[in-house]
């Protein structure tokens, strides 16, 4: 134990100790695992999800700072839309470096206000504390009709994802470049990685239709083996929804938009296993929960796809 | 205007732009400017909260973990109980420096975990990130019966501490000598600056008899101002709660231990307003609001109290 201990990383140990602790209270329905904690207060159920920006890890100083506030909100919306809710209350907190620029500051709150009003709800605390680098803590209260899980497929369902895959690690991939100047469809998907839209008009259908659900931020095939972990799966990796913008990136690279689509990380598109056709929603069918398994994910010709996932500017 | 903002600094700019988040939510009873927010859902009124423990300005990495973890989950709580309310889920955001010490980091959770079952609550979800000097965010939910603001006394309304005052700065003061040894009267200062106890077996009686109330975390004086911001108060200065340890440390320092009391941070013992007697419940009678006013604070024989308050390591 101690052995193993030794050569855990920080974050493994983290888990570990985070999954020492025992919620007995029954009013917690999920704690860690999941894209948000379940609770219940009298009849409602409450979703509590926190994310984080850190400069230098998340994002870059020079990043327009309207799309770091933007990106703060969308990123904590896209897990209360994964489980269906509607996000009720945010808090943020703030570490700040010494010598911000106002004109900073002040673009970064128009960004944070721009992605309130845009999927409607409030901001109604914080807290502000000094730092080495500038790191953004959103917290988010959301509510839900009914539990929503990420690993509660049934077999036979339908695995579907909305929007298309890939195009945020392209943006990433252009934004790093740093150019002077980009085109109109090397903009759009750098946008895609700068200022991601939380896919909270799907969330009445997950709510409705979906058997299990998540928002893919590590990437899809790495996300995927989360939600199957008890499953095997069946991904028609012909099928993912691609962009035409990341389709001529790829041609342009000579590189594969199918594996930008498997593993490009921070698309903050949902993942959703549903018996019903999600399809009239705008939602693709890319794959089948096949059987009981312990995550295997195979290609149609029985090939087995192998999760590498995103990790950010350090991958 | 714009020259007005020049001179601000990045945290006055903060209070600026979250000033202009205007708020329509019905559901929003208090967002900015309390110990917590308020929301209404239902029938139910929640408190919502976060507080930030950063190393180097709020803590050295030479203290002891578990004190860290403690005071984290304490300070939030402190925050509750000043509302009179309880504790219910909490939200934690661990930002890691590069090779952290896996015993440093267990000890660290199990002063978290000793923390929340004292208080009674769980922590039901979080997030690791990378960063290059240790931070902890921790948000919490919580519950009232009602709504208590820090600014709403009346006029002829009696001022209440619980515990004694000022010891936390004195703990500093000593903790920052980083002796050796220390006496045991020592160490009973230094554990209230390390391992503050939030006074939510107080709660009860804030809940039924306060009408104001907050915690003190910036100071005595400071606190009262914002309290008292639309009145006048009178203090009585000879009958601040100090403690045997603190009158020892001042009299071997030659230092007077009311400006400890009325200046010193992070005592977390709850300040409140009340038209009842609170001294049955271990509360002192310090002080009483007099009128209506700009929130002046006076002696008994009239001279004005400033507040200085505290500004934690870099004070």
């Amino acid at each position: 134990m101690e052995r193993k201990e030794n050569r855990l990383g920080e974050f493994e140990l983290i888990e570990l100790l985070t999954g020492e602790i025992k919620n007995s209270d029954p009013s917690i329905l999920r704690d860690f695992g999941d894209d948000t904690a379940f609770v219940r207060y009298g009849e409602s159920i409450f979703l509590l999800t926190v994310d984080t920006l850190v400069e230098g890890v998340h994002f870059l100083r020079r990043y327009p700072p309207s799309a770091i506030g933007w990106k703060l909100v969308s990123v904590n919306v896209s897990d209360i839309a994964s489980k269906g809710g509607k996000p009720l209350w945010g808090l943020i907190t703030l570490s700040l470096p010494p010598r911000m620029e106002v004109e900073y500051l002040r673009q970064l709150y128009g960004g944070i206000n721009s992605a309130l009003k845009h999927y409607g709800f409030s901001l109604v605390g914080g807290n502000t504390t000094k730092g080495d680098k500038l790191c953004l803590d959103f917290s988010l209260i959301g509510v839900a009709r009914r539990v929503i899980y990420r690993d509660t497929p049934k077999v036979g369902d339908k695995i579907y994802v909305s929007g298309t895959l890939g195009d945020s690690k392209a943006g990433l991939e252009l934004l790093l470049e740093n150019r002077e100047s980009y085109t109109s469809w090397e903009r759009r998907l750098i946008e895609k990685h700068l200022k991601p839209q939380a896919r909270l008009d799907l969330a009445p259908v997950v709510e409705k239709l979906a058997t299990a659900s998540m928002d893919i931020s590590d990437g899809f095939l790495a996300d995927l083996k989360k939600m199957v972990k008890n499953y095997t799966a069946v991904v028609y990796t012909d099928k993912l929804p691609l962009s035409e913008e990341l389709k001529v990136f790829c041609h342009q690279r000579g590189c594969n938009p199918v594996l930008y689509a498997l593993e490009g990380g921070e698309d903050y598109q949902l993942l959703v296993c549903s018996d019903k056709d999600l399809t009239p929603y705008g939602f693709t069918l890319v794959g089948q929960i096949t059987a009981e398994g312990k995550g295997e994910i195979y290609t149609p010709d029985g090939r087995e796809l192998k999760a590498k996932g995103f990790d950010h500017l350090k991958s």
